[in-house]
């Protein structure tokens, strides 16, 4: 009955992190650079992901669309900052169909220009607006350091894209969308992120604004989970998106995009991974509970397959997702395996549970005799499905008690370095320059993650300029 | 009161299908050579074929995952017919992160390559096998011809790959896979889709066998919808995708691979619309019921609007998917508009019918007045679901009578191209040879789709040959 032998989070939390991806077989490494393959137990928390996201997409007036991978070179180029920011980056096709293309295509890193040039199109009259279009699609940006989910030169994402008559409506969208993320990802994926607004040097290449969820990992860094920006009109200009008003004047729109990609899966792997291995909340689990069948004698089996299947199959009559492990391995070996891929719940049924009319239901969340418990086998599911629940909120709280016990707030550049030394965030009042933030990451290996929207009351101190400030940041280092 | 302006089918089918595509807002066109956008209209057909598919497969056991988009070039040669067929259609990237690429990288015209790969990594022993995977990806494939959902430089589609023991297994999941297609598309999609074995000359590239099935258009030519292949063992080999048999034997898997795409928007286009635009079976229409209110003064908008909404809350709340239409134009425009874009029921409501207590219900699939009938109020919800089904059936009936009404068996080369020309399929005995075949291709334009499973009895005279033939093939001109 061996561990499943993982290298320990404290040892070499980024070591710990590839060993868990390949173990619980959530991807594969591939020989195209920067590129993996999503196995069906990572891709199956993907499409959790996906459809908490896409309902409520749809419940906030969005309709998904597809639009093209390939984008025509001369499209990049009509956004400055946008063609600055991501040509270092891009994948290009030159030939097809056996033939040098005449004008070169490149493979979307994303799709703001494309879609600017439909929604130019598309848009005639005030009565056109809000246009709010979403799309799920591949990516690819040529990335210098990969690491399977958190930054691969392939990724799947979704994209939301909408046109607006005014500025506020824009804005308000920015920030609905920044809200849907914000909410899919404490209720569903359990990780209480933190909204906030980017810097400059952060933001979007093209943007106005950039909003994001900052998500804190167990090793105490940073991931940005989602971004939502307000364009302005940076790209209605480019693209000539323009309406006629009520009045019959025509102006540009002011246009938004939001993006939340397979970084999630990373995310939800080093927020609540331990020692041991995943440790997936419910909502997100793509088995939220094994059935383990305990006998020793083969004469056993057949009786208590017979009453575990029976069971199971009142599961999942509930909705509940049951995987049965019948391989003809130990039980510890079972144990351990489906500890180390996270399952919130593992059921167990022996000879002596059928004689007592009981069940054994072990939560991954909880560390050893904690969690375990016998139950009677009526109203199994409804027992279960309390248990997940509660499972799903320990875990939340398990993750705020986590991120709060790790943010400091500082008031001397000393502090601030061993703050985020010790792989903490620090807080601090800020209104330094562009240029103080990048020396500051230059020192220090700390990014400005965001401004949160949560404020202290009042101003401060700059860390940095020693002058009033009116807002806090927060600084950590960040995959 | 305009007529949505659309040649008629007997005039121009080919434009008539254009025309309706980016009318009802199904496409847009792009300047990517070949590359559509869907808009949402159209993209919530595919989302509901999606899901449909999606279901089946997990159903039969399928898992989904996700590989690359890019595949070095020298995978695509490991398959000597597989290369052959698939090289001139490639879109190859040479340069990427700014720099030259030492192996050249092909976007996916299909995976068989990279999923070979992977698979030879992850199988080792018979306990890993049957290995039943699915991928919902884009492809690209750089066609001479385009046209929109048919046949697009870039497609979506599903490709679901397995790997079995022995050739009896992967047989039986061709087929299996092939059983599934037909079922969605007869029981979703209203279209009774012919299923068959594709000859020598039509089969997939690297494929021992091909299966279709095939459908019959408005035009009365086929367009083959999904196809299903058994590999045998040339991609494991080509791929060393190997086991280890119980007796510890090391043996080539057995392979197969199928796939369905967004042609199928294109096929539920061709199969059901008429002159007047699109007709679209209720299981796949992004609206079931388009609710429109009916008012001659303003004082009346109100009254109507306020029983209209409480019906279509009521419809709502039975899972059927209606879209109000209380845009400010007439009832007139509002019916053609609708009309054209295949909305199965147009729920009417007036003062006439508050004051009875009645709703008008109009069916898409009965022309005049033979579709429009006025109902209670009363468990309109039922009344609906019920029409609902009844409109599923009928548009399942009308396709298959015109099906059959267009297909003629032949026993001479003369009866054949009379048949052809006519734009029907031609049923005949066949057992010549693939050269036979091409220039039955050349000389009439008809391509053999499929030997039906569904056979008759006993044997045959051959077309071409004269000689004793045991099958009958179908033949049609295609898209």
């Amino acid at each position: 009955m061996s561990k499943p032998g993982i290298t320990p989070q404290s040892e070499d939390f980024s070591k710990w992190y590839n060993e868990i991806v390949y173990k619980a077989d959530l991807a594969s490494q591939t020989e195209v650079r920067g590129c993996i393959i999503i196995r069906p137990y990572g891709y199956e928390i993907w499409e959790g992901i996906k459809s908490g996201l896409d309902r409520r997409f749809k419940e906030t007036g969005h309709q998904n669309a597809y639009f093209p991978l390939l984008i025509p070179e001369s499209y990049m180029k009509r956004e400055a900052e946008h063609v600055e920011g991501f040509s270092p980056e891009l994948a290009v096709v030159t030939i097809a169909g056996g033939k040098e293309l005449e004008e070169r295509l490149v493979i979307r890193p994303t799709s703001e220009t494309i879609i600017g040039k439909a929604f130019s199109e598309w848009i005639q009259s005030w009565r056109d607006l809000p246009l709010l279009i979403n799309q799920w699609a591949n990516v690819v940006r040529w990335e210098m350091r990969t690491r399977p989910f958190l930054r691969t030169t392939e990724f799947l994402w979704q994209e939301g894209h909408t046109a607006h008559a005014t500025e506020t409506e824009a804005e308000e969208e920015t920030l609905r969308m920044l809200d849907v993320y914000a909410d899919m990802a404490i209720n569903d994926a359990a990780i209480p992120v933190i909204k906030g607004q980017k810097s400059n040097v952060e933001r979007f290449a093209g943007a106005l604004r950039t909003y994001t969820i900052e998500a804190m990992m167990r090793d105490g860094k940073a991931l940005q989970s989602g971004t939502s920006h307000n364009l302005g009109q940076n790209f209605a200009k480019a693209f000539e998106i323009q309406y006629l008003t009520q009045d019959n004047a025509r102006e540009h729109c002011w246009t938004t995009s939001w993006g939340l990609s397979t970084r999630m899966v990373g995310a939800v792997i080093m927020a609540h991974g331990d020692d041991t291995g995943l440790r997936l909340p419910p909502k997100l689990a793509p088995y939220q509970v094994v059935a383990v069948p305990i006998y020793r004698k083969e004469e056993e089996h057949t009786a208590v397959m017979d009453v575990l299947q029976r069971l199971v199959m009142s599961l999942r009559a509930a909705g509940i997702r049951v995987h049965v492990d019948d391989r003809d391995q130990s039980p510890g070996f079972k144990f351990n395996d489906w500890e180390m891929r996270g399952v919130p719940i593992r059921l167990e049924i022996g000879p002596k549970d059928i004689e007592n009319h009981k069940a054994v239901l072990v939560r991954r969340d909880m560390p050893g005799k904690e969690g375990k418990q016998f139950v009677t086998q009526d109203n199994l599911a409804a027992t279960v499905q309390m248990l997940l629940d509660e499972i799903q909120r320990n875990m939340l709280a398990q993750a705020i008690e986590f991120r709060d016990a790790n943010i400091q707030d500082v008031t001397t550049y000393d502090e601030f370095r061993q703050v985020v030394e010790a792989g903490k965030w620090a807080r601090t009042w800020w209104n330094a320059s562009d240029a103080d933030e990048r020396r500051v990451k230059d020192e220090t290996g700390a990014t400005l993650r965001c401004f949160p929207f949560e404020q202290p009351d009042g101003d401060g101190v700059c860390l940095i300029t020693g002058e009033k400030a009116s807002r806090v940041a927060l600084f950590a280092k960040s995959y």
